[in-house]
This record gives C-alpha cells, structure tokens and sequence, in this order.
C-alpha cells in the first residue's frame, strides 16, 4: 500500500495532461469514523499478544480491498456472535445493536467499540425518542448494519426507506424520526414531506445526517458538472458510494461507479477530455491515488 | 334567513330533474368554530341591554352576508380595539393576539371569547414550544387573522407561506412547528419536505390540522370528480373557501367560486348535465341553500 498522507496531498491537485486533465473532488475519501475504525482496528491488531484472535462482527468498512488488507494482518471478519469463541471482537463504525453487544459480554469477549460518534448518537437518539413516548421511524435502508443496529435499540422501530413504506405507520401517532447518517438531504427531505402528508399527531425530528457526506455530496455534484466522464470509487455495497454514484449520474450521465482501476473498461476513455473522480466514505486513499495515478499514466 | 334545520336536512340529498342533477357535498358550510362564534354573537346580542354596544374585533367569519346580517340585529365590526370605548367585545373564531386581548382587558372591556378551540389549541402551542426552546415556526398566511393571533403568542415567529419563505428561516435551529388549521395536509406535507432538506438541528412538528377541513376538502374532491361543472360557495377572504376552491379546480377545471346565488353568470349552466355544490366552513346554511333552490329552479 502506497503511503497516505504524500498520496492526500497530490489528490487535490489538477492534473494537466496532452490528453486529459484529471480533477478530484476536494472533499471525497475516508470520513472521521471510518478513518477512526480502520486507525482502531490497526491498534488493536498490533497490539494483541499472538494467538489471540481478532474479530470484527460484520465487514469493518464497506470495502472489499480494505477488508482484505486488514485480514491479512490479522482481522478476522464474522457474520455472527455465534461464530466467536474468544479474543477481542471490534465493534465496526456502522455499530451494532445492544442485544448483540449484551451477548459479546456474556461471553466474556474484550470489546473494542469503534462505532462512528454519529451512529452512537442516533442510537441514544432513538432510546430517548421512546422513553419520551414516541413511536421511532428511521429514514433508511432496512438491510444497512447502521439502520439494524438502530432498530435494536428500540422496541419497535418502523423503518421507511422511501414513500413505499409510508403505509407501515401508525395513524394519529406521536412519531419520533431519525435518519440513516448516510441518506442526502434531499432524500429526507422528500420522504419527511411524504410522512408530513399522512396523518400523525406529533413529528419530533432529529437531524442525525452526517455533514461530512453531505459536503461530499455537494463537492461530488459540483465536480461533475465541469467533466465529460466522472469515476465513483468505493465498495458496491457501500450505502454511502452508492448514494454518491447516484447522485452524480443526476447531473452526469457518463458517470462510472467503480471498486477500483482494474475494474475500468478503458475502452470508455478516448474522447474524453477532463475527467472527474470522487470516492465513497469507507474508500482508503490509496486506492484513489493508484486510479489517478494510473488515470493520468494511461 | 330560511330555518337552518329542514335546509340542513335538504342539502343532502340529490336532485334530480329533467335538466340538471345537482349533487351537494356530504360535508360542507359552517364547522363547529364558526358555528359556535355565530351562536355566540347571537345569544351575546339577545342578552345586551339597549344601548351597550356589541363590537367585534374583526369580521366575525369571513362571510359578507352573514356579517351584514348580525350587523342588522345590532354586532358592530371594527378592526382596531382603539375604536372601541366601551360595551361588549367578541372575539371572533379566528382569536385574537394575547396583546390585543391585554390591552380590551385595560379598557375595562368585557370580553366574550368565541375564538374556535383547535385556534386556542395553535396558540398554546406556540407558547409551549417557545418556552421549551424551539424557533417557533407556522406554514400559514401571514395575513391572516388566525395566523396574526398566533404570531402574538410568542416572542419572533416565522411564518412560512411556501417554499419562497424557506430564506426565513434561522440555520440549524431546533424548529417547532405549527400549521394554519385550514391549510391542506398536501400543503403541510410539501411545505414540510422543503424544510426537512434546509439545514436544521431538530423539527418538533405537531400536527394542528382542523380534520373537518380536511374531511370537507376530501368531500369536495370526490364530489367535482362526479360533476360537470362545480360550485364552491363563500367568502373571497375566506382560506379555507379559497383552498376549497383550488382544490376543486385542480379536479375540475369547471370549478366556479361564488359568494351568493346572485354572483352566477347563468350563461354557463346550458349543456351541463350535473352541478355539483360545495361551501367554505364560514358559509351559512341559507347562502347554500338558496343557491340550491335557484339552481333547482333555473
């Protein structure tokens, strides 16, 4: 892996070429909580006696190049509880429910929690919105391990990824919302209008969006508006990526959301004067600076 | 005036003629607050000695005729409590701003409040969630009586028409938010979208909604989806006639709003086969009524 902080540097600069100038987002990359999950779970891992195995409960980050680096020094990624006998289990920046944490204890395993500050607090968000008598809403994806997490935290929380699911609330109900920290503005925006339509007493709704992805968001759009084609670097599964690869194809169809350089069909560049290139929150540097610098060698 | 029960009676059924059927809406006229400010003005009139003068603080309802009617049995409008020496004053359904209410109270005034108990409910509102912290917000017009009063209940409120209002707003802000009784869910519901994408730390929404309006509004659109032609009775002033009316014309281009019988142009009634009639909650039964009958008869 390339060094970080000289690859940070040259990542913001504009590359002139003869045949392509390349432009990367000023903000794009790794956010606080991924860098501190990845920065945690290195420590961790360089600081085990041998033999002493650990895990992380579900991938660290979604990034299948970054999870396979840190496997090879030593971090070894399950799916369950269950499946954890003994050593330290790392709880990832997307966090995990309660239930799952009560059950990591029982088994007398040592946690190290590298949940992201955010999730926490939409966590404790979420158990205050109960105790105050609300009946908790989350705005986001059902299957995303920051969303199940929260639903563990609460007794009942209704999940509503988009105005499809406005019909699992509750009539005439005190209704608690919260947010995916990933999800854009506009999107909870628009699924906030769709609730505000339907019938409920109370709405208490607490912005839990991360404004680091928003800025992202933002920087991403304004890059893809001056390139003829636009690359999104990140994990296929990472919400974040995906949510930043859509946006950008808003406002530049000829948008490619990627994993990383081998997966381009450099078929697709001749023609192409200036391209733009941005990367999800849980893509390491170094895979952005191997696809610039390959990118502007080609 | 024609008695208001045996016309009530009426209203609900069809008409069939030869030429025309008319259809009136299931529910439409006068709502409970109007209702009761009317009683109130009447029985406050009956029980007034000679000479004690009877004001009220504003149109009592946003009707001409009916104000020109309680103005013949002896209610006398003013729109400022300097006007008003001495005697009875009512305020009427829509309220009336604590400082107004203060300053009748200093002039040793006595007071009869009709305001409509979902209007009084707005205003504690505002009062709670100031105290509790929150900019206190209303999606309403800034012109209306209800509104005004309302504004007056805390120390800065912003009201929010539309999306053209949104600038108004302070930057991550715990908002609590509060809606015009006689605006539509839809209007609720996209006007709150649009704030849920500004920059917020908290939205307290409670849901202040009149359902009769509501109820009305439903009952109007599925009437003028029957008909061939529509008419939405009641005052030019009126909110909720005027929302009734924009409503109506978003169904059925053949939407006419009308205050009395004598304002039709009867030009475009030939070649329409059903009528269909609704009217704002400040619409007197006698106003429909006799709209019904003449059109019956035309």
């Amino acid at each position: 892996m390339p060094e970080t902080l000289p690859l940070r540097q040259f990542l913001n600069l504009i590359y002139l070429r003869d045949s392509m100038k390349i432009l990367v987002a000023e903000k794009c990359g790794f956010c606080h909580g991924v860098r501190n999950a990845i920065s945690v779970a290195e420590k961790t891992l360089s600081h085990i006696k041998d033999g002493n195995p650990v895990y992380s409960l579900g991938p660290i980050i979604h990034n299948k190049n970054e999870v396979e680096r840190l496997a090879k020094i030593g971090l070894k990624t399950v799916d369950s509880v269950k499946k954890i006998r003994s050593g330290t289990v790392l709880i990832r920046s997307h966090g995990a429910a309660p239930k799952q944490i009560a059950r990591l204890k029982e088994k007398g395993l040592n946690i190290v929690d590298a949940t992201c500050v955010l999730v926490k607090r939409v966590q404790h968000i979420a158990e205050e919105l109960e105790k105050d008598g609300y009946q908790v809403v989350i705005i986001g994806d059902e299957d995303h391990p920051e969303v199940q997490a929260v639903t563990g935290c609460a007794r009942e929380v209704v999940v509503i990824a988009d105005e499809n699911d406005l019909h699992k609330l509750p009539m005439n109900t005190r209704l608690g919302i919260v947010c995916q920290t990933t999800q854009s503005p506009e999107h909870f925006g628009r699924v906030l209008g769709a609730i505000g339509k339907c019938s409920f007493s109370e709405l208490k709704v607490i912005n839990t969006l991360c404004k680091e992805a928003i800025i992202r968001q933002e920087s991403a759009v304004q890059l893809c508006r001056q390139v003829d084609i636009m690359f999104v670097l990140g994990g296929l599964e990472s919400a974040n990526t995906l949510r930043l690869a859509e946006l950008c194809k808003k406002y530049n169809s000829q948008t490619f959301h990627l994993q990383n350089w081998n997966e381009l069909d450099k078929s697709i560049l001749p023609g192409k004067n200036i391209a733009g290139v941005t990367a999800g929150a849980s893509t390491p540097d170094w895979i952005i600076g191997e696809f610039v610098k390959n990118l502007e060698a080609f």
